[in-house]
């Protein structure tokens, strides 16, 4: 599958998510074990302080690393564990998510996603992640 | 401060957090180390097999492990990091997050935490995790 | 297989591993999903403060991990991942690592461990580790 | 302090932890939030099945990851948590553990580092991981 393909139905997937469409996030690109998420910046996904709310940011990490494990593996996936460290408040116009699979196996693949935050057109760094994407039992189809 | 005071003043802070409110999360039980969340399983935190998103789950991990860390600390705390790993996928009518102190120093607390999926009236284990909360700097106040 | 079987097993296998041997690490209890393990605290596992060096914390962790998550699972497995928090210097008499397995499924084990240090007759936590452990692929046995 | 001040410094500071001693850790490059550790792969390090045990393969990237902190921070340090997924089994002639820092703050670093294993000449990825590295309090000192 062509990159250009990959991407539409990576964002057809997307949209039958109702939490993803809840937040506003949006796939912007998709490659083989490679993903760009970005979720703008609303009143919505804020917590207290007025930062995005670290839920919104391990959200974001999580679905981006499910998209890069999947298109590592092939197939219908779903991420079995992960850890993420926030390192910087996410104060700005939108969050991006850029994941990788480092490893991929049969049956599991490892990626690593770092999350930035864009602020008047500059991204900084706010957090980073590495996780576990597993294929789903009895879902094994071709690449 | 007493627990029914604690669980009044972690309720309306939860109530600042526009994104805790979108989800519709709700404290349950705050005491000093401990704290108990929980989410009403609707359609719009569900992903495209019908499971709750595991951006709600690590959600609730997230902030369930925040006030178990923040009440272990007393002030104003952030999240530094947490892990978590998805045992089950999350299917019934609302989720439920247990967070503990396991250690509390001067400056970050680590906690632990369990999801369970509420199914027909019975407890199921979905997800565990485990993270460092610390507390802002400048911002520590008597417990 | 009953404990006093399968802690010989476990003990025989410890026997097997090198570096468990060059460390000292002790296997004094396994059951399904259970288990702890104790390092006598000598000069040669110290870092250069005098503690412990957290590699042996972690080797503690991960080993107690695995032994928990492969008596869960039956048959021959593998540490995939694993988390630690160091909460505590480890300066005492011996290390103690107790790990129990929180969920088990047919291919994969979800663990937690505590670590301490006995120091005068009193345990104190000095690290909590979770991870998962994950059958090797065509060793499935009978538990 | 030059890189080549940093490295011999360190290489002191390695020699002093009786733990590195007994495994035959090397460091071969450090700079600032940079670190890059060996250890030769021998007898003693190993596992039942004959790879490298996971407890060495999580020390020299626990190591790694500590010297790229404490190089980014500049003091004394500890690690306070660190995650790894090991992704092949370690089958060669050395280790290779790189680490760098992807954010340093005032008082912790978040890092992470790659563990390869040398076989016949080539690299082989072997681990991931990620950690936070601490400064000791009262420690500050200048770079």
């Amino acid at each position: 599958m062509n990159d250009s393909l990959l991407l539409q139905k990576g964002q057809a997937i997307l949209a039958l998510q109702p939490f993803s469409v809840l937040i506003g996030a949006e796939l912007h690109a998709l490659s083989t074990g490679h993903c760009e998420m970005q979720v703008p910046i609303t009143e919505k996904i804020l917590q207290q302080y007025g930062f995005v709310h670290g839920g919104v940011v391990s959200y974001a990490a999580d679905n981006a690393l499910t998209y890069a494990g999947g298109t590592a593996l092939g197939g219908a996936v779903v991420t079995s564990e992960f850890k993420i460290n926030y390192v910087r408040p996410a104060i700005g116009e939108r969050l991006i998510a850029r994941a990788q699979a480092v490893y991929a196996g049969s049956s599991q693949a490892v990626c690593r996603c770092d999350v930035f935050v864009m602020v008047n057109g500059e991204e900084k760094l706010c957090a980073v992640a590495q996780g576990t994407i597993a294929r789903l039992p009895g879902k094994e189809t071709a690449k």
